[in-house]
């Protein structure tokens, strides 16, 4: 199998050409073309829909001669129709044969080059959805000069040509992945450019003073300023503000996209694996009335409000001989380390006449281990109690520092109350007011370098340092920038990315 | 949701018109055109392609409007296009959106009627394969007008339409069905209709010949012969040559759509298991050297030139106390008694001494037992011997009337011996040859009482009966060949079949 070749410049990294203004410049105008970029163009074959059986399958092809050659394998039904002089975006009906031997009857869509996802004649082939027929089909291209194409690859050959940049691509993957409301309106967005197109706007503005900056330098005896200084300033402002925002927003698209973990703890025997079950609807925990049933921590997925939630049952927290048990008890506290939130379940039951004190000492133990942890105190069972006695319990607690809620698990009540903090957890504003949301690990990473060489950037122009001084940064800045949508780019990066997605993507 | 529901005419059983000749030819030349048949047409919706993860999924909508009530809720890629007004068979670039809310970024297929599966119009909507976006699409349109489909509805609506006849619409489900050569070219050709065909050019030509007798009752005082008896004789031993001749073919076509099973069996210890394993290239059943270590009958599939063989484990035979390995022999005989052969395994390496006698007890028990079993034996761990030896014993084995072959099963030596065995048990000149394969039980019902009726309609032609009398069995011969391709039909049937399909087809 070929190996994706980029251009030698494109493995340029920042620190190697710091002394060579000229050649920079010419670098930086380079990377905004990237139409120059060489491209693998051998047509490339995978199943783009989920493996097993369903009513259809498509099969998609990409690359040169592409069409052509399944017209060579295509026995159209309306046989005048050849299938090389179709215009683009129409579909076919006909067999797929080899030889004499009919495959399947199929729809042969056509996509001619530019206009398809890859950028390439692109033909998809829809048949009918057995896993017998889809093998066939690829087998038979597979002998006739197609090659199987590898995971990503179809949207790698879109960014190359020029038709996603490297974060729009990224959400490729994030949009496919997507389940919740909420991961799915991130990946759409970053999809549709907004994240990419703020960015490389303050980048291009960028690029401009850096034009000016590296010219200065050229004419350095001379002591000119082609770059304002007020000008400039004022856009670092912007980009340093923007770049805060995006990577305060890392914490909520993180969340998002992987999840908020809340452990569920508590004294054995107070319900937490009644509580989860509840709240999954779903028998996944082992429930009976010994105390100490729970051993494995158990995690499961809710989506509440378009959020998922990950929920993880703990072994009850107690002294204990019991060599299982106490191996559970040491992952409880592993697990509420990972989590953003502390469920802490009491059995209101047992308070109907101690005070908050008695079990004040378990949350004490668990706030001094996590300072910083969120605490929710959750009276379980309150169905056992009078709601006389019950307002009496809430009120005993108020003079906790952590909120306090009463619920019953096993009677499905108050449930609302909990679901209800729980979103109230996030401060989703940015979420319903369209913001854009960064969510991906390696774009965090890129923003904060880039916050970095931008705050440089900043000190530099107030202390009114040396133009040659802050071109040093202005380049970090512009590089890690471009590394976000793909104008800066090397092998082993794109490699990474596309290695993540699905073959036939 | 609405049930699909049959003109009353369609119910008709030849029983209940027997006496009520005028009717009948109406009803003969009513259920030629089947385009009165009334068709529910509202929209309906699902998934197409298989569930799950994803590059792509495909949604199928088919029915009345359905191209405009996308059009709702699709924004072009190119904002002037309008999708009422695009032609059948292309395909469009752009959003399915709720409100200002995106869902997903799609590829909308458009096809018209009569052009398309259904014979309605039906739209496709290529999304991105994320099971969350495949659900929300679908949840759209079902708040928009539309219904979830029933398992088969669409090619129901496709055989309704006339698009296919209904043999060829259960050939649909075969194909998907299809996981193996022999299975595919079978379910291909009757999808292609090469079965119904001939079906459908008798019974058009028996038609004929029914309505001349028809015509002979109602003149049945004057003792007319409209219908040429020789000719009408030399049709009925066509169409009785073409059903024995599709009936016969039954034992092949349901071997190869259900797999041909063969009872691996033979003394503990003899390597039954290692030889499974061997011919699945998987550790599928456990071996080990204690004999009885298989209890329960251990089975898998594996295709061999084309065909689904189905390999059955089994526990081995011999006298023992032990309770389990009792039930396991007890169905050991029962396997032997399901499959069409029974692979006899012996340790060669134990004959060095013995003669085909010491074992050809157990032989003869089987034989006994189920007396028109095939046999083949085969003699196990044939590496074990010197070459002179295993051709001394391979000789002494002729003298059984079983074929004999010699393998080693752990060392995998001779294993094509054995496929190639198995290969020539079934006489697949038919399938070679292109010929038309029944493989359907309800077919093959169908064509015995066809054939029953045609040979009584064959033995009144020959004794010279009345018309009266021969109408009768003329009409349940045609009645029987309509049930085929469903041009008599009635709703239960129709029912059964299409509940097999799977939703989306």
């Amino acid at each position: 199998m070929k190996q994706y070749k980029p251009a030698p410049w494109l493995c340029w990294q920042p620190t190697s050409i710091e002394h060579n203004h000229c050649n920079f410049v010419t670098f930086v105008s380079n990377i905004k073309s990237m139409s120059s970029f060489p491209v693998h163009t051998d047509p490339i074959i995978a199943l783009a829909t989920p493996s097993g059986v369903g009513a259809i399958a498509v099969i998609r092809i990409s690359g040169n001669g592409c069409i052509a050659l399944v017209g060579d394998f295509f026995i159209p039904k309306n046989k005048k129709k050849n299938l090389r002089s179709q215009p683009s975006h129409t579909v076919h009906l006909g067999h797929i044969a080899e030889g004499p031997r009919l495959i399947d009857e199929v729809l042969v869509s056509v996509f001619k080059n530019p206009h398809s996802y890859t950028g390439e004649d692109v033909v998809e082939i829809a048949c009918h959805g057995s896993v017998y027929i889809q093998q066939e089909i690829i087998q038979l291209f597979l002998k006739n000069g197609v090659r199987l194409a590898t995971a990503g690859e179809f949207t790698l050959r879109a960014f190359l040509n020029g038709k996603l940049d490297l974060s729009q691509a990224e959400a490729v993957a994030d949009l496919i992945a997507s389940d919740s409301e909420a991961s799915h309106r991130i990946a759409m967005q970053q999809m549709r450019g907004g994240f990419s197109n703020e960015i490389a706007d303050l980048r291009g503005q960028l690029m401009n003073f850096a034009a000016l900056i590296e010219l200065e330098l050229d004419f350095s005896e001379e002591d000119v300023e082609f770059a304002d200084r007020a000008e400039f300033r004022k856009l670092i402002h912007k980009i340093i503000a923007l770049l805060k925002r995006l990577i305060d927003s890392f914490a909520l698209g993180n969340v998002i996209k992987n999840g908020i973990p809340i452990a569920i703890v508590g004294e054995p025997n107070v319900g937490k694996s009644t509580l989860l079950n509840t709240l999954l609807n779903e028998e996944k925990a082992i429930v009976s009335h010994i105390a100490g049933t729970t051993r494995d921590a158990i995690e499961d997925d809710l989506v509440i409000g378009g959020i998922t939630f990950r929920f993880i049952d703990t072994a009850g927290i107690r002294d204990t001989q019991d060599i299982i048990e106490t191996v559970g008890i040491k992952k409880t506290f592993e697990k509420i380390q990972q989590a953003q939130l502390v469920m802490y379940l009491v059995d209101a039951s047992s308070l109907e006449a101690a005070s908050p004190e008695t079990f004040s000492t378990e949350i004490i133990k668990i706030e001094i281990l996590y300072p910083n942890k969120k605490i929710l105190v959750v009276l379980n069972k309150a169905d056992l109690l009078s709601s006389e006695k019950l307002t009496a319990v809430l009120q005993n607690f108020q003079t906790l520092s952590h909120p306090v809620i009463a619920l019953s698990a096993k009677e499905k009540t108050g449930l609302h109350l909990l679901t209800e903090h729980l979103q109230g957890l996030l401060n989703t504003g940015a979420l319903s007011n369209n913001q854009t949301i960064v969510s991906n690990v390696r774009h965090f990473e890129a923003l904060h370098h880039a916050l970095k060489a931008a705050v440089e950037v900043e000190k530099g122009l107030e202390k009114h340092i040396s133009s040659d001084l802050i071109a040093i940064d202005v380049r970090q800045a512009l590089f890690h920038l471009g590394e976000i949508t793909g104008e800066v780019t090397n092998d082993d990066l794109l490699g990474h990315i596309f290695a993540n997605f699905c073959i036939g993507k």
